[in-house]
């Protein structure tokens, strides 16, 4: 089947853009065809907030704004990525039919507002939805100027209105078979005496806060409810323009939502991305967006689409730091590094009022081409033009993955005990992640339904939820030969976040690892145990583990006030493969040490070698196409890197030059190429 | 027309009395009368919370404790400014009518409590209160001892009851001209989609706080409606006593009420005020109290009441730390220095139970004489008998006005953008303010209505809101040759905070002060900029502008990771003036290296010269009455100040001594008078 | 009459088990009576959250469970104490019957959540209630395992639903003798004008949080309903099984509930004692539970049971620190050496799911008894059985008393005025408890009620509300020879939170302590005043007062920047005693050095005479039984206390030597004993 967008040859380089907001203005859509041309872009993404101008009264449409913008972008060579108006519903909607609007968690019902508040579940929403996507595909499906539908915006799912309510009773009812009493024993609700005698008994899961069970099914469903919804979307557009690829902007680190879920739904994965560039922590925020990128990258495994960036700075942050220069072109080169193929901004011009009117885009209030941030977007589009010959390109797998799992750590999140101020998830799985990009090694973040044979290490990061088959994963996985690195609370509760009897972690991955956990402490700030590793001492603080070794091999003691002097660090041979424990929390280089050597042991090289103690944030990445690929180095710190040397067989990419190593300025980048065959 | 207060020959001294608290007990106003003798004071306010204790019963009315004391206080001279009730009902009116009953921003009706919670739309709340207020007015204004009517107590609205709404409705269409695209476009509504279809559909605003020019207009209706209230109460009395003064106390620092719509209502101006005096920010308070003095001062150019002060410590701060016995005198001499023409305190007589049982008073629950809090307000009680010839007294313009723009800031802070922590608009404006009050330089805090043309210098803080008319009122000024000193910001929006298009400052202003302002940046704490002026450097934080001079001179550059090396002053010469732009935010005196030379340029005179880096909160303030001037020179300081030089002519006010050059004690004061024909 | 507790000659030692939450699970109960014997436990408690188990339909019930662990409990020797259902009720009771459900403070009804969360006015709650206690008791009472009743579970009131408005508005009718005019003066609702015409206008008191005498009353009226609500549960119950003591847990400084109103109701007292050890407030964790284990003694002036404690840690805190081994048995033995028959735990078995999944027990998910907290809790049981003669021995009276008085706390707590942050009441009772505790100083923490003639010495932290027969009590005391050392607000206010006229404090007491303090001042962070005494300088925080000395000798003055040179310290002889005054606060050891000269001047011997600078958590406790004392001497410290003298007659409790000098261990114990008729 074709697919408009991977038949255009250009990244796609652009952003939203609103005409309705400028009706009746002097701003005409004549106008931003012209500075589009000036600032080298290509795209514009439309139709958001379109509703309540299109749809002005109940079955009353006006399509000719957007006829004459389509039509002109159809003449003007731009393409358009055109959105479902989902994300922002008519006031009329509201008033007429209220059962449109979100109940809140203490059930009170939201009043019309904002935006992204709508029920997913109500009939009446998905109905008035159906008619207005299906005119617009109708409608707009045959120009060829549209190259991709954008479903809704940014899906966020927050109701608990009956009807979201009732559609929750009947999804526990299915996964629990009909039959209340498995829910009672998978919920462990003879805690406090909160037995359900019936299906029908199931209410808003935040009154009762204390089922946890439920409150992780209640983000599952969320994140289903969803789905169903966006799939009623697409039906509505499907038959029409069977050609033009199916996308929904999501976003790194939303946290209700699991995204693994949208995966058979949309065609490609889009990311909306708003780092805070500039700021006091530039690294970090580059390795954040790193791993997000990667992990919406597996998803899918092909190429996203950048969807929202912002040129200058965003409008709702406490600080709102304005990019230098080098910034905007180094962030837009990450993405592409990263398997996008666009590098598309919100917004294309300010609006004039509201919310959003201090927001960054490529145009100001000041209307004109003649702007640092214009100049800085136009010299984006000028690079991407340039390198265009990469659009499309796979990225090359890592040998090593992380596992990013959000049913983990939902669940412990939501669970009481331990570290209650901040479980520390997701800055255990970042700090395995930087590690990698600080040395330049490939490395994927991936879900646990994929593939783990494709790596020689893979890390589990705080993997406290591991269901039967999660654990038959892994234990075939080091049976066969594979490593993996396990750290705190592995294995403890089953995908209903019930305890696991019989010691952690869980079945078999006791003897996987070697091992039995047998308390956890929590540590106060300040409070640090001291870890021996190899002669030398780390501080461990947050969480220390008590460690009763069956098998495993211990690589590292600590001195507990509780518990004495236990393993810290062990590591255990099972069938083919070894499986490494670190019982405690750290952030002083210990997993670093331990790993290094790992590495070693598994011939696991670098993109790039250099000095990474000096230049503390220069990452490299590699894209795939027509057995040649592309490597992207580049350089996040504020210093220069000098003598970064690659492997044989790269070339400049604009020069041709060969390369054996190369310096990457301050918040700078390069880009080699070689062709497959000639290297490893 | 003859005016019973302005023919009162004293000050006026005392404060807030609550007969009815003390009925049926040992205490009797024979007694709080005999006290207030002891105490050198001339006035009570009654009647503030008195409702419920006169008309027991819905039109049930017993006045005999009123007519007590009201003829109590003719037979001793005592002077009465006489409360309407309206800031706290009785409880049989709540729940007779619970229309009065405010409904909060969520929509929810709040019970009976506290005080100050009455919708000022309520018809029937008008009602009950103008039957009151005539009944009152009828009784009591015959009786000379009645000096003043003190309406209501601390106006405040924040009701969205669905009678307000409507009449915000109302408000709005009369604005909008009762055209509902108007305002869809003036509140840009198509953003997010937003369209109003019509005035019935406004609701609540705070449904839906993304519609930013509609909340600001909530804020000015908010003050409409309450001086429409105001208003009606005034029409209930205004038919008795034509010479009897109608004022209601104001708050410094009221965040949601614009006082200058109240200017035409009132006859006089009544401030209540509650420095954290002796505390760690004195000076600062001491600043903060003068400047907001200054404002309400200039709303009517004439003399105003400071309503309530406390005695001791108020009860309500974290910490309510007592003040000492000279910061009692000369935060009472600031007021008069000022313009005041009293000194009254909440409250007389400490109440024996409930929220403001350990609130400062003249009379403690120990009930006598023997105090030091007691013998402290006799002591000023004297002093403002041994000056009471200033009574009266204007206060003499300064040459240099600051422009407090209460719109500008309530748009600003409500803008999502730059720095959403705290915008910094107050602190902007006591900066500039504070630079002059502790040069002892004549200083009037102003308003946009007000004229500049009387002030060599208007200083216009992050002025951001500018409409057509202060466009053209600035460029006029400048144009015949005022000099005005803006930063941050300036003519960003017009009135409904709607961004202006083509460049800001906005229109003629461009021209005015001869630049663009074409980015905002925002920095992060710790990220300062360095600014170089005259050889010295600044460092600028919080803010950094990016300017495009196109006329101006550029007098100080700094330099910005973003930006580059970039002007961070300009002054421009347009017609006869001049307009110099700071384009940082900066806590390191930039501004007051700029200002400092200003002055001398503009050969503007402070009335006292002395060691300013030394003797760090000495300031001065002239009052004219008379063609005799007073000049209050005031030491907030910690420690005393010598050597402060004033020009010639001056004599002690007390001891008639010619003065050229005086100390003045740590937290004390001095009076000097001259004859306006010997001086300057 | 006989009791079977008192007759049970060893210590309790066990805790919660809830059995249903094994119901159809490989878990049986004949499993956990195996490792109870294991684990040297004695006693279940069972039954508080069964209701829904037992009874799943209304008026269906199913004992046989709880029939099959009892026996299985009688054949073992295992005692039960079984637990009415009250705290947590069924799903379907809230359903059907939503009366049963709280409402909260700003009048919105919970939904069904959690536990604890029921109306204790409603009478289907009552009755339903009822019916399952006369059953349980009806049916189990006769089995002699059964040892004691535990009335449901943690008692707290929050309900403001009309039934409980209702019972409140009768409450102040009888209190006020249905006069409402009694109840306006006494409440001042003058203030704000807010009188009530009749009782039927009192509605919800958080509707109207500024009548601080009706929010005073709300307290003890929650107090009074709580024990109204426990009795009808204990009138069920009470006419099965007359030798089975009454009790119901409690919470140290659980700040809504005045724990003296239950005294007449129970047998004796419960304690659920979970202090935060091993982490950075170690040692003020172990005074502040040996405070409340005093003040829980004194109630009832017996023995109490500790009801719950946790191994390991809890669950519920930000940071939940493991206990170590030592600190395992030294906080069971300062449990027993404060008078508790028991030492039990929270909980024996952790649930599989929810809210305490990860709440310590003695019985890990992992299962066996082969973990480091479950022999930890063995080792505690062989050592209670090793002390068991020591069960049932009363408490030594010390000669010092420190009256906590809770309603003097939560009148100055809600009273606006002075430190708004935290009054400081509860750190003021700690600091004087800590002083006595670290000196090895026998000291009983007692309530207003509690007879003074007992101690030397009564101390009377912040007594802020004295109400005349108080006022009497502590007059007649010091006359009689007593002494009181009294500091802060003391007598500001009468019963009801109304101020004393006439000088405070109020009354005699001003004779008494030969004072009147003047004003209070109220001092930020770091501006501390300078006290003087015994050529010592002491610095002051927070408060500092103004005192008048009548016929008072000052024993120490202080420099106030408000009041100059003031008294700190005055004593008065009054009749044959004395009483001291201290008009500061302080952290700086003023008051321990007055008290330290005054213990002497009484003749006051502590337990134990060591160095207390240096050792410094090391304290001593007394019981007695049969004419024997036993001794607890406990050491907190993180280092070994050496050279600790006891007085004469003393021997090691386990080897039976002599003993003048003794060491304890960092986080140990020692056990001493003597014969009454050996010693003094």
């Amino acid at each position: 089947m074709s697919d408009r967008l991977a038949e255009y040859e250009y990244f796609l380089h652009g952003g939203d853009y609103s005409p309705e907001q400028w009706k009746d203005s002097e701003i005409t859509p004549e106008e931003d065809f012209y500075l589009q041309r000036l600032a080298n872009c290509n795209t514009f993404t439309i139709g958001m907030f379109a509703w309540s101008d299109i749809e002005k009264e109940e079955g009353v449409f006006d399509f000719s704004l957007y006829d004459k913008v389509i039509n002109m972008a159809y003449e003007n060579g731009t393409r358009i990525i055109l959105a479902t108006p989902s994300g922002a519903r008519p006031r009329w909607l509201a008033e007429k039919y209220p059962e449109v609007l979100r109940t809140r968690h203490d059930n009170v019902k939201e009043p019309f507002n904002t935006r992204h508040n709508h029920c997913f579940t109500s009939p009446v929403y998905r109905e008035k939805v159906r008619i207005f996507n299906e005119k617009l595909a109708e409608r707009y499906a045959g120009n060829p100027a549209v190259i991709a539908w954008h479903i809704s915006n940014e899906y966020s799912f927050d109701c608990c209105c009956p009807l979201c309510i009732k559609a929750f009773r009947e999804y526990l009812s299915k996964k629990f078979d009909n039959d209340i009493e498995k829910l009672n024993k998978e919920y462990c609700t003879s805690f406090w005496g909160h037995k359900y005698r019936s299906f029908e008994e199931i209410e808003n899961p935040f009154n009762d806060s204390s089922i946890e069970g439920m409150l992780l099914d209640w983000r599952r469903f969320s994140s289903e409810q969803t789905v169903d919804f966006m799939n009623s979307e697409i039906r509505a557009i499907e038959k029409y323009g069977k050609d033009i690829p199916i996308t929904t902007n999501m976003m790194p680190g939303y946290y209700h939502m699991d995204y693994t879920r949208f995966k058979n739904s949309v065609d490609m994965m889009s990311v909306d991305s708003y780092p805070q560039w500039n700021g006091p922590n530039h690294v970090d925020e580059a390795v954040n967006t790193a791993f997000w990128f990667s992990y919406f990258y597996n998803i899918k495994q092909k190429p996203f689409l950048l969807m929202e960036s912002v040129p200058g700075a965003v409008s709702w942050r406490d600080v709102n730091k304005l990019k230098t220069n080098d910034t905007e072109s180094l962030s837009a080169i990450q993405a592409i590094a990263s398997g996008s193929d666009s590098v598309l901004y919100f917004q294309w011009r300010k609006s004039r009022g509201n919310y959003e009117k201090f927001h960054g885009a490529v145009v100001d209030h000041y209307g004109k081409e003649d702007t640092r941030i214009f100049r800085s977007v136009s010299n984006t589009g000028k690079l991407l033009e340039d390198i265009k010959e990469i659009k499309g390109a796979t990225v090359k797998n890592g040998d090593i993955a992380i596992l990013y799992d959000i049913e983990s750590r939902w669940a412990f999140d939501e669970s009481r005990g331990y570290s209650n101020k901040d479980k520390g998830y997701m800055k255990t799985c970042l700090d395995f992640y930087k590690y990698f990009w600080k040395n330049g090694i490939g490395t994927d973040v991936i879900s646990k339904t994929d593939d783990f044979t494709k790596y020689k290490l893979v890390v589990l990061p705080m993997l406290y939820m591991t269901d039967e088959s999660l654990s038959n994963k892994i234990t075939d996985y080091v049976k066969n030969g594979g490593y993996v690195y396990a750290n705190l609370v592995l294995g403890t509760v089953n995908e209903n976040d019930l305890c696991y009897l019989g010691g952690i972690p869980a079945g078999e991955l006791k003897n996987v690892f070697g091992i039995r956990n047998e308390e956890i402490d929590s540590l106060y700030d300040g409070d640090d145990y001291v870890t021996e590793y190899n002669g030398k001492n780390f501080s461990c603080s947050k969480y220390a583990e008590h460690l009763i070794p069956y098998e495993a091999k211990v690589l590292a003691e600590y001195t507990s006030e509780v518990f004495g002097k236990v393993p810290a660090v062990t590591v255990n041979e099972y069938g083919n493969g070894k499986a490494y424990y670190q019982a405690v929390y750290e952030e002083s280089g210990l997993k670093e040490s331990v790993l290094s050597s790992l590495i070693k042991e598994l011939g696991i090289k670098p993109y790039i070698i250099f000095d990474a103690e000096k230049y503390k944030a220069v990452t490299a990445c590699v894209r795939i196409k027509n057995k040649k690929e592309y490597m992207f180095v580049q350089n996040f710190g504020d210093i220069p890197a000098e003598n970064v040397k690659v492997a044989g067989g790269w070339s400049d990419f604009f020069t041709g030059e060969k390369r054996y190593e190369i310096s990457v300025n301050k918040n700078g980048y390069r880009i080699l190429t070689r062709y497959v065959t000639d290297g490893e």
